[in-house]
């Protein structure tokens, strides 16, 4: 059977890209969702002639008759209702943020002037109109866009909510997400293994890596057993949006996931991509669910979800999802088999620049080997010889 | 008053540093937290010698003899007990992931071979000893440490964690951080301010930097009265180990933080930077207690937590403190002042190489400013061009 491409399977997934929705959330738990509403200014920013320094307040046409010492009348402070000065040739004591007194039309701050019994004298020959003072609207106007729809909210984004009083903001909602492990050899965490068996681990895996995408997955064991498989899968695909398995995709007696699905009726868009780690990965849909069947190795589940379930989301809810991260390979590197690698390196930054150092592995059992890199380097097939200094697509996970 | 370097400032920061104890928690709760002990392998990674094809196991020797139609014997599937190889003339299939049957030495994959009738006819003229075999402890052997103590959590090490049977895990406790702010112009998101007044989002913009370092912060707010100052902070440093404060540090008439914090023992170990924006920084101590009072204004406090928070944190949680994030500045830029400039800038990658656009702003007060960059890049004090092309240290928030 002929082999998909990588870059052909990951245009089949995003092809298939779905929408899950809408919903709206207090903003302080929006971190990490991505907007679905673009958020206008209430009001000018700043909403006042705002003061930015402390200091006094006084009309430059006064200083320009040329009046230096200048009574004070008042303290405005920030919070404070405006005031007015009375006479123009006072000044009133004005404080960082607060509204710039009627009447006045520049602030000079405290370490420029003197101040003595009541009176202030401006050590300057000059001043200059609006002198420390933050027009209003200058940063931006009333209902100006301030952040446009399918942005991802962080901090940044946080505060411009509080500011324009979005206490609840419109979100794409996640998708729900079941992760499903197969194979008799799993047992579970808590659990000690006998010789034959190991711990169950991709599902957690995958969890984690979903949970940078602050999506909260479900996990869900099945042993190989035929109708086991298809009942609780039928039952999973009326339940979720997506479904994640890792393992039994390839040519074992036991590999019964693509022949389950097909008999629930998924269709498969394709089996076998032209890669390593991760080979046997199966792709495929029913109407609006989507299945990715990830090969069993931790390394080729790991790569997988990386390189074919985050763009799918990417795109599923809104935000950019081709990536454009890429780095320097750091040192030659030989790889024979037709076939798209993702080579495992460790990143470093040097002067702006991002080197991928590859970091030798035992293969995709080793899950040991993810700890002691930071990304994948994707090298093309239909290469071996991978040059120190030439630029590759990356896929980071820390 | 002279000054604090930028330099200066982070190094009194970081000579201050506390550490917050360890507390076991669940792995699955794990993800972002520093681990607190070296992750060992409880027995070899594979634990034996197993299968990585499906395909047919047989012993070498039998092949060498000259032998290529195998009678099958059985099934040694991943997750059942080990088989032996009853007859040397024989051949079992063998799942990926299954240990490798006692009595044989290579397995070939189904491409390579062909079943009838019973038998596993081999079309190869040669076989290697151990030919997809994946041998017991070729990635790992037992008691190798896996993850060292200090390690930030991801799901690469969530899922060696599961896989050695960690459960729990020992992490570094977190901060409890009460982040205040005062000034009697700020009002509540879910409400409408007077012209003079502003809502309060400072301290929703710091709990979300927190979140990322997966702190979880409270926050409150305290009028510009001294006595009312006093009471609040003074059981806040009782109750946290962290105090963070936007606003009230520079000169106006209401700004006692530095005022109340001395009354209170707190002992100033710096106030005011040579930085812009964030110049009326301050920094103090209280025993093991740590008050980071930022200027009230926007930019200068998200810049503030960056560039001396995350740092100040990291190093106290026992991870690398000392940023090697940096970026190519992609404009000539000027900035007169002698004082150390956090310009924001968009970020765009390039053939592995980082680069840093400016994005003009309207100064401290243009919070909507930071959500058109994605970071800081550090331009020193003491120079005024900056060159396109040169690399500056960066501090990112996306």
């Amino acid at each position: 059977m002929e082999l998909t491409t990588v870059k052909d399977a990951l245009t089949i997934i995003l092809n298939n890209s779905e929408e899950f929705g809408i919903e709206e959330i207090e903003f302080m738990h929006s971190a990490g969702r991505v907007l679905k509403e673009n958020i206008v200014a209430d009001r000018d920013f700043p909403p006042f002639n705002r003061v930015s320094m402390d200091g006094v307040a006084f009309s430059s046409k006064a200083f320009n008759e040329g009046i230096r010492k200048f009574k004070i009348e008042g303290i405005q402070a920030a919070g404070s209702k405006q005031l007015t000065l009375k006479n123009e040739h006072h000044c009133i004591e004005a404080m960082t943020g607060a509204m710039l007194p009627n009447n006045t039309d520049v602030v000079i701050q405290y370490e420029l002037i003197t101040i003595e019994n009541g009176f202030a004298t401006i050590n300057l020959d000059t001043v200059k109109k609006y002198q420390n003072v933050h027009l209003k609207g200058l940063d931006r106007k009333k209902n100006d866009v301030l952040i446009s729809k399918n942005t991802i909210i962080s901090a940044a984004e946080i505060g411009v909510l509080a500011t324009v009083g979005k206490s609840k903001v419109k979100v794409g909602k996640q998708p729900r997400v079941m992760i499903v492990s197969t194979g008799n050899e799993l047992v579970e965490v808590t659990e000690t293994p006998a010789e034959h068996q190991i711990r169950r681990s991709n599902v957690y895996t995958l969890v984690a890596l979903l949970e940078k995408l602050n999506i909260k997955a479900e996990t869900s064991h099945i042993l190989d057993d035929k109708d086991t498989l298809q009942t609780n899968i039928q039952s999973f695909l009326k339940d979720n949006d997506v479904l994640l398995f890792s393992g039994a995709v390839s040519k074992g007696k036991f590999d019964f996931i693509p022949e389950v699905l097909d008999n629930l009726g998924v269709e498969k868009l394709f089996h076998k991509v032209k890669q390593r780690p991760g080979k046997p990965f199966w792709f495929g849909k029913k109407g609006a669910k989507t299945v990715f069947a990830f090969p069993g190795n931790p390394v080729s589940t790991f790569v997988s979800c990386l390189k074919y379930f985050y763009p799918w989301y990417n795109k599923s809810i809104g935000l950019n999802f081709e990536s454009k991260h890429e780095a320097i390979l750091n040192e030659d590197f030989y790889f024979k088999p037709n076939l798209t690698y993702f080579l495992q390196v460790k990143l470093n930054q040097e002067n702006g620049k991002l080197l991928a150092t590859p970091i030798a592995g035992k293969g995709s059992g080793d899950l040991a080997n993810l700890i002691d890199s930071d990304a994948f380097l994707e090298l093309p097939h239909n290469r071996s010889n991978f040059i120190k200094g030439e630029v590759f697509p990356l896929l980071t996970y820390r």
